[in-house]
């Protein structure tokens, strides 16, 4: 026997990229990493860890949903946000992966499938294949900054599709849904009868403000099954603590039918802990904290980035509104990996557009969470490297 | 569109039981409540809090299997047992039931299925529903007082079983898994290429010794792929600190296949919160300071237990050699749901045989767990009510 499921049969090979990489890192050779969205690496604020030693810590007194005073929190959270919601409608679990597999198991029998974005954050393919489930892929244009077309998620579906993926904003597009395209979005999974299932994770973290923008579907009025996910991890930056909540909304009766349902999984499971749920209220206290200190990080690394562009350069900064990275269009020649590679000789770490399916052009990734002093050393080689393509 | 799940289609109705505690609960009535198994409520020992307030609690290194420094710490802790594993052989969840539940998904193909015992604690049929997976019981015959039956596994598997689970000792039985039967259970494996699962939560806690039962699996040379499953929640008396483990044993190859599979699983959904990981040391050093406490509460509660029972009483406490409760045979008549229901009466809930698959005679199941004071006062309203049966 082989023994083993087709679902955990993922390809375990090394690109050349880690592989130079390791190299590198094994040789003790210094790096300037701009793939660093550890958000506990980058010298950013925490909060008191006697949160954590709250006098309830030892109990266990579980409620399947989480405990009412985490979900009071999330809901006044979520308030503080403009979204005014009902913490029966929340559900927390141990992270958004975890509320993605929760997800699938209610909304899909093996073999059917889900609609997600590209380019897009690549969790998508192991949290849908370890639950029996299929992706399909719709595009999201460049030429719309990489928003969503409503369009292509219409062409993307077939007769075994329960729902479509958004990640709001995009990973690492950094573009938010715009109010037209959820109307378009809506009139779509009502028709057909699919679920939106919406990544808030980076949606506290716009760089600007704009009318017409959907930081949120939590609270709002809607004619599908929503499901909006975000948690700790990215909202105060702790993603060791474990915690992400999703809330349920839409049509009355299909909300309550999930809600029961999504009751009893989380029941299988309890996975969030006590003590960081005990804690909730105070480590959302912080975020604001938190936020503000990510926020100034990574408009001013973005500055920085921009400003070091010669204005005849070959290669550009993608236009974006939010999140945590920056996405850099390069020519084609001699391609993303090449110039990963070449940076990486300098001693600077970046991705290439092909980790997040990129299509059609070539790109590169850079979180922008390093400290200023790392991200503006790397600049002067990534310039340079970059002046000699195209 | 019902729009959800097959898997997710459990029953959700009430069974008259209860209904009527619930109904007690709401008019205020006291009880006497020998269903308890809730560590935390009982008042055993406590570890410290401060140990959850580690320095690097609020770092993220993550380890797909575990911090290093915890897997350690698990190592030591079953060779304290004596089971000596490397920690390259460990794998950490947020609990057992998130174990099962990346075992499923390791092991079957959706519509594969798993050898489940019964009578046993009723959470795999969600357990394994929830992965695609289905579930073939085999019977503990009570004539070997619920111990393994080798042939009866063998008759349960059909062409698309993929593992048989053993639970070691027997949650509610009480029965040890013996070298003889795993001896057996070893050539039926490796014959017909299934794994063992092998759920040791209660292993610790033998209310007395003797030759020849296997108190793990782990660290043993075996021809099949062993998974041994435990975590705090039962070894330190700890549900909500969300920290269990799965010892991977085998023929080399096979182990090592698992492991770097599971190692993407658990990549994946990385659930294990980083405090506890930092404390599992500290929390492993308590966990004999709550054992030896909860092995004289159950030692105890037993003992009393079949001293008030009547020589020539029609019920009988089911023989067992561990664990936190303890099993009674009752008349057939009235049977197991009218005797909860005249006990509930009373005050006192038990649970029926039927919420573990006891079939063939009536049975009630009780928690040892309970103070001893609340224990007490609950047998003398048992031994009257269940003078009147049969
Ligand atoms: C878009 C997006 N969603 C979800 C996650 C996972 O978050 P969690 O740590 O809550 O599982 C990530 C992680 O980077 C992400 O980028
Ligand atoms: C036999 C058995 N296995 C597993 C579990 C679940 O343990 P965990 O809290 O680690 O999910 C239980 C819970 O009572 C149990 O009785």
């Amino acid at each position: 026997m082989s023994g083993f499921s087709a679902r955990t049969d993922f390809p375990r090979t090394w690109n050349p990229l880690a592989r130079a990489l390791a190299e590198r890192r094994d040789r003790g050779l210094p790096l300037l990493d701009l793939t660093e969205t550890n958000p506990t690496r980058v010298g950013l604020p925490s909060p008191e860890l006697a949160l954590l030693a709250h006098p309830g810590a030892l109990g266990y007194a579980p409620e399947p949903q989480g405990l009412l005073s985490a979900r009071e929190a999330v809901a006044a959270y979520l308030a503080s946000r403009g979204a005014h919601v009902s913490p029966a409608h929340l559900v927390l679990s141990a992270s958004t992966s975890e509320s993605y597999g929760w997800l699938f198991k209610l909304l899909c029998e093996p073999g059917d499938n889900v609609l997600v974005p590209a380019p897009s954050y690549p969790l998508f393919e192991y949290l849908t294949r370890l639950e029996g489930v299929e992706t399909r892929t719709y595009r999201l244009p460049r030429a719309h900054g990489f928003g969503l077309d409503v369009e292509a998620v219409a062409a993307a579906r077939d007769a075994r599709t329960r729902a479509v993926l958004v990640v709001n904003p995009g990973n690492p597009t950094g573009h938010y849904l715009r109010e037209g395209e959820l109307d378009a979005l809506g009139r779509l999974c009502a028709e057909v009868g699919l679920a939106l299932i919406s990544d808030e994770v980076f949606s506290d973290f716009a760089w600007d403000e704009e009318p017409g923008r959907v930081p949120t579907v939590a609270g709002r009025e809607l004619p599908m099954l929503t499901f909006s996910l975000s948690g700790l991890s990215k909202v105060a930056g702790l993603p060791g603590f474990k915690l992400g909540w999703t809330h349920v909304g839409g049509p009355d009766a299909l909300r309550d039918e999930a809600l029961a349902r999504l009751e009893l999984v989380a029941d299988t499971y309890l996975s969030v802990n006590t003590p960081v749920q005990l804690a909730l209220p105070g480590l959302l206290s912080h975020a604001p904290r938190f936020q503000e200190a990510l926020l100034t990080r990574v408009t001013e690394n973005r500055r920085l980035l921009r400003q070091a562009r010669p204005s005849d350069a070959h290669w550009d900064v993608v236009p974006a509104q939010g999140g945590w990275s920056s996405v850099l269009r390069i020519p084609l020649e001699p391609g993303e990996e090449a110039t990963c590679l070449a940076l990486l000789d300098e001693g600077v770490v970046v991705q290439p557009g092909y980790f997040y399916d990129f299509t059609r052009g070539a790109f590169l990734v850079l979180s922008l969470l390093p400290p200023p002093d790392v991200f503006t050393a790397a600049l002067e080689p990534l310039v340079r490297v970059l002046a000699t393509s195209g």
